[in-house]
C-alpha cells in the first residue's frame, strides 16, 4: 500500500545527494577538514551584501503580517515587476508581470512546466547529455517518457544529428541547461540558432509546438566575457526556468521563477497549466520574505572573483598532474575525464583519498566526473596532493 | 499539447483564492478600507517577537552560506531535533529526528503523503465534511479517488455511521483536520477514540493499514481551554501534517513538517515514499533560513488574545443580528448558516455590501458560509452594519 515509484525515489537518493550525505558521515568520522567534498553545487560565495541587507531592512521596517503573509499563488506583483524590469533592461524585451510565475526554485519551475506539458504516458521530454539527472526523475515520476540525446563529447555543444533522430511526433519539449551543469560549457549563439531552426522545422512537421525549456540557474555565472544567448530571442516557444540559487547564493531558500512569454504558442494556456501543476504539487506561493528580497535584488549580480580563482587554480593543478578537463566557461563545475575511462570506477577509487567526485554516468557521460568547485580555496589547495596521489596510484 | 487537468486547476482557482483575488481587485476600485474581506486564512496577528528576532540574529551572526545553503532534503537535523523535543515534551512521546520530514508547509506535507499512498487509480482517500477543499484537488491531480464523507451538521464531529459506509478495501487513508477549517470545531477525545477503533477494525477487515492523516496547522489555536487530542497516541498508523503558517503567523514562508512515527505499520517505507514524492514534486529542501528560525522557535506559542477578541466580537454581533453560527473553539473561522439556506446565493448577495464570505459548498456544507476572523478588529467593527443590512435586506 506504498507507492513503489515514490519509495524508490526516496530510498535511492540521487547520486549527488548520496555522495553529499556520505561526505557528511565521513566528516563526522574523520573531521570535515579532511574531506574533499566536490559533490554538491552549494555556492561557496556568500550572498551579495544587498541580500542580507534587504532581509534585515524588511524585517526591521515592514509589518510582520505583510512580510510573512500569503502572496498570490503566482507571486507578489511587485516582485514579478522587478523581475521583468531586469529582463527587459538586459534583453530588450517587453515582458509583463503576467508572464512570470514565481516558484520555489528551479526544480519547482521545471516540475510545473513538465506537468503542464505531459498530456499522456506517450509524452516525450528530451534532455541533452550531459544533463542534470533530476530531469529524468521529474519527467518519469510525473507520467512522461524521458529520452536522453547523447553528448557531443568534443565540444559539449549539441549533437544535432543525434537530436534530429530523437524528436518524434510525441516530443513535447526539449530541456537545455546552459551554462551547463555538469560540463561548465556555454551554448554558443550558433548552437541556439541551429536548435531554434530544428525545433521550428520539427514543430511544423508534426503540427504542434515543441517547446524549448531553458533551465538557466547559471545564467549569471559566466567567465572570460562569454555571452549566454537568451533563447526566447531566437525561438519564440521558449519557457525559461530560473532560480536565484546560484546567482544570489540562495540555494536553500528556494526562490526562482518561470517565464512563459505570451508570444509563445498557447502561452496563456501553458502559463495557467503550469500554475495548476504548481497547485497540484502543493505549492501555495514562493517564500514571501524571499520574494520581497528579490523585489529589491532582481538586478543584483554575483561577485564571480572567487569562482574564477577556484577554476583557474583547480584547472591548472589538475591538468598539471595529468588529468584532462573540459575548460569551464560558466557555472561552477569542471568536467574531468576519468583516468581509465570509467567515471564510476574512479569515483569509488577516489573515495579512498576522501575525494568526493560525482560520476559522469549520472549526467549521461560515463567517461567523466563532475567536480563542483564552489568550495573554499583552502579545500582545493589541500585536495591537490590527494588528486596527485589518486592519479599516480591509479596509474601505478 | 497542454495538460487539461493542470490547465483547469490553474485557470479555475480555488473558490477561496478567487474571492481573495476578487477582493484585491475591488480594493483597487473602492479602497481596501471599504472591503470586508473574510475570505482568506491569512493570520492577522504578527509573528511572535521571537520569530523576527531569530531572523535578525541569524542574518547578523551566521555566515551567509550556512544561512542560505542547501540542507538535507528531509531538513536540518538540528531543526528536526527541536521539533521532536517539543513534541516529546508535550505528548510524552519519544520521537527521533528521523521521523520528521521538514516541508514547505501543510500543502507540501499532504501532497507528499498522498503521493506516497496512492498506488493506483483505484486508491481512495477519504475526507470528512466540512473539509479543506484542496484535499480533493491534491488527491485527484495525483491519481487517486477522493471521497467526501458527509458532515455531522449538528455537532461538527464525525458521522461514524456515514464514515463506516465510505471505507472500502481501496481506502488508503482518512484525512482529518482538527481544529477544523472551516467549522472552528475541535474533535473531542471521544471522537478520536471512536475513529481509532473504526480504523483498526477496518484495517483488520481489509488486511492492510488504513492511515489517518492528521492535517493540523491549527493545533495551537484553541480557546476556552479546549484540548486537542494528539491522534498518534490513540491510533498508531497516524501521520501528522503540520505547518507553522498559523501558529507562528508565517503562511507565506511555507514551512512545516510531516511526522511519520516509526511505530506505524510500514513507517520507514512510508517515510521514504513521502521523501520520494517530495522529490518528484520538485521539493529540494524547505527554506533554509526559516528552518533555522524553527530550530529556535519550535516551542514558541502564539498569542491568541486577538483571535479570541475577534471571535467574541463577531459571534456576539452576528447572533444578535439574527445569524446562526457554530461557536468556534479553535482555528480562526466561524461557520455561519446562510440566511435562506444557500451559502452560494448568500455569498453572492453579500458581495453587494463588499462582504466577502466563502460559500460552504466548497467545504462540503452547502447551507453554510465560512468567515475568517483573522482580520483587524477595526474591519470587523466596520463590517457589522454591512452584515446587518445584508441580513435585513435579504429577509425583507
Amino acid at each position: 500500500m506504498i507507492n513503489d515509484t515514490m519509495y524508490a525515489l526516496g530510498a535511492n537518493r540521487s547520486v549527488i545527494r548520496d555522495l553529499f550525505e556520505y561526505g557528511n558521515e565521513r566528516a563526522k568520522a574523520v573531521g570535515r577538514e579532511n574531506i574533499y567534498d566536490f559533490s554538491l553545487g552549494n555556492p561557496s560565495v556568500p550572498a551579495p551584501k544587498a541580500v542580507n541587507e534587504a532581509i534585515l531592512d524588511i524585517v526591521s521596517s515592514v509589518p510582520s503580517v505583510a512580510i510573512h503573509g500569503y502572496t498570490s499563488a503566482q507571486g507578489s506583483e511587485k516582485t514579478r515587476a522587478a523581475i521583468v524590469n531586469d529582463l527587459n533592461n538586459r534583453f530588450g524585451t517587453s515582458y509583463t508581470p503576467a508572464e512570470i510565475y514565481i516558484t520555489c526554485g528551479a526544480a519547482a519551475s521545471l516540475i510545473s512546466v513538465l506537468r503542464a506539458l505531459i498530456t499522456g504516458n506517450d509524452t516525450e521530454i528530451l534532455g541533452i547529455a550531459p544533463y542534470f539527472p533530476e530531469y529524468r526523475c521529474f519527467t518519469e515520476a510525473n507520467g512522461g517518457i524521458f529520452k536522453l540525446v547523447p553528448a557531443d563529447e568534443k565540444n559539449f555543444q549539441i549533437d544535432f544529428a543525434a537530436l534530429d533522430t530523437y524528436i518524434t511526433e510525441n516530443t513535447a519539449a526539449v530541456i537545455i541547461n546552459s551554462p551547463n551543469n555538469p560540463s561548465g560549457t556555454v551554448y554558443s549563439e550558433e548552437t541556439i540558432k541551429k536548435l531554434s531552426a530544428l525545433l521550428q522545422e520539427k514543430s511544423a512537421q508534426y503540427g504542434h509546438a515543441i517547446y524549448l525549456i531553458s533551465d538557466e540557474p547559471y545564467r549569471e555565472l559566466v567567465y572570460d566575457g562569454a555571452a549566454v544567448p537568451f533563447p526566447p530571442l531566437y525561438y519564440k516557444n521558449t519557457v525559461i526556468c530560473y532560480s536565484y540559487s546560484k546567482s544570489l547564493s540562495l540555494p536553500g531558500e528556494r526562490i526562482g521563477y518561470i517565464l512563459v512569454p505570451q508570444t509563445a504558442i498557447n502561452g496563456a494556456q501553458l502559463y495557467a497549466a503550469a500554475a495548476g501543476a504548481a497547485r497540484a504539487s502543493g505549492y501555495v506561493c514562493a517564500p514571501s520574505l524571499l520574494q520581497q528580497v528579490i523585489e529589491r535584488c532582481a538586478d543584483v549580480r554575483p561577485d564571480l572573483t572567487e569562482y574564477i580563482e577556484n577554476r583557474d587554480l583547480l584547472y591548472k593543478a589538475l591538468t598539471k598532474i595529468g588529468y584532462k578537463c573540459v575548460y569551464p566557461k560558466g557555472a561552477f563545475y569542471m568536467f574531468m575525464e576519468a583516468p581509465g575511462g570509467d567515471g564510476n570506477k574512479f569515483s569509488e577509487f577516489a573515495k579512498k583519498y576522501d575525494l568526493l567526485l560525482v560520476p559522469g554516468e549520472s549526467f549521461g557521460c560515463k567517461r567523466f566526473l563532475r567536480i563542483s568547485y564552489c568550495v573554499s580555496q583552502e579545500m582545493i589547495k589541500k585536495s591537490i596532493p590527494a588528486f596527485k596521489k589518486a592519479f599516480e596510484e591509479f596509474h601505478g
